[in-house]
């Protein structure tokens, strides 16, 4: 195996509350009481899937630009609540570990620039590693298209890497690209709702991912 | 069966990710950073056990006028985040049907007055209702005793009872007591991790309960 493709929020960095609690917050305030767990639960798949397929679920069917109201301002809310991004136990050194020993990695995530520009930068990424986000592609997990587009620009086939991921949607869209996926209990996830999803393995966190990389038989 | 004995933040109100967010946020400003997800698997525990264990965790050995510190920010920026409380779905009727059908139930919960408060007020809990809050016990969740208090001021026997609850640390106190327990998924524990506790069955949120009491044989 020769890579490795992440998701970015929860996987590698701490701001999947603050992403739920802002979601939940934009929802209340357009009138649209959401259940904490159910957004949660959706975290990780596009913003404008995802505001959709909640407010579908409240009963309402919004347009895209209600959609886009309700995405733009959970990313007001997100930035106020959480000013800085902080990387998870391990992340950035699991990152230098893969550089220093050559292996292939790349982020692929349903976030957009600018939003994810802080975290990427917290975890010490710059021009030189792949990044596949929202904006790349046309459709977003769990569609497997971010997946797909990372391992060719990394140039590793789907049966050469795995997908690292928080999300069952990560797990999901994995296996949609034919390629083995980890799971992060670092999301909030339950380590069987990860397996049920397909996950090969799951870990605690990047640490203990990166404690474990001899069993995914990862070289460059 | 004669009896229910309810957790309350995130089993009949919707509090968890504003909880989880909030402790994250005052341990952050403590200098104590802590993954959102560590927070949420132990929200449900009393705050100060809470507070000392995370801390722990962390490998800083804080006091307990620390722990008091961090609980009363929690609670600040808990109340600044979430002024509103809202009833999960099916709450409101759910004890509205065992009020009815004369079925006996009560509230036991980590939460202490006046914090709890407001939440009680939106589930229209008036003076007649049991209510067993951190302030009347020793110890909280995971000891038992939030529980036998409980069902001993409702008059019901640890054998002719439920306790109905989002955390593991329901399920785990119930067991300690005697109790046979029900998890929710409203939460935002995945249903392995509550069943793998103990819980004798799983059900989505108090909505999905109310439609589901004929399985539990509940008779006034």
């Amino acid at each position: 195996m020769r890579g490795l493709i992440f998701d970015l929020d929860g996987t590698l960095v701490d701001t999947v509350y603050a992403h739920v609690f802002a979601w939940q917050r934009a929802f209340a305030e357009a009138g649209l009481a959401i259940d904490g767990w159910r957004i949660h639960r959706r975290i990780g798949m596009s913003g404008g899937l995802f505001a959709r397929a909640a407010a579908r679920e409240l009963g309402h069917d919004i347009d895209a630009s209600a959609a886009e109201d309700l995405q733009r301002r959970h990313g007001e809310l997100f930035r106020e609540f959480l000013p800085e991004r902080r990387p998870l136990p391990g992340a950035v050194e699991l990152l230098r570990d893969l550089r220093r020993r050559k292996i292939a990695y790349g982020i692929a995530t349903s976030g957009r620039r600018p939003e994810i520009d802080r975290s990427l930068e917290a975890l010490g990424i710059g021009g030189d590693v792949v990044v596949v986000e929202r904006g790349d592609v046309v459709r977003a997990k769990p569609e497997p298209d971010l997946f797909i587009a990372c391992g060719q620009r990394l140039g590793v086939a789907p049966s050469e890497c795995y997908v690292v991921g928080d999300a069952v949607w990560d797990q999901l869209a994995a296996r949609r690209a034919g390629i083995l996926s980890v799971g992060l209990l670092s999301g909030g996830y339950g380590e069987t709702e990860l397996l049920s999803a397909g996950a090969y393995r799951v870990y605690r966190d990047p640490a203990e991912l990166l404690r474990s990389l001899d069993e995914l038989g990862l070289e460059a």
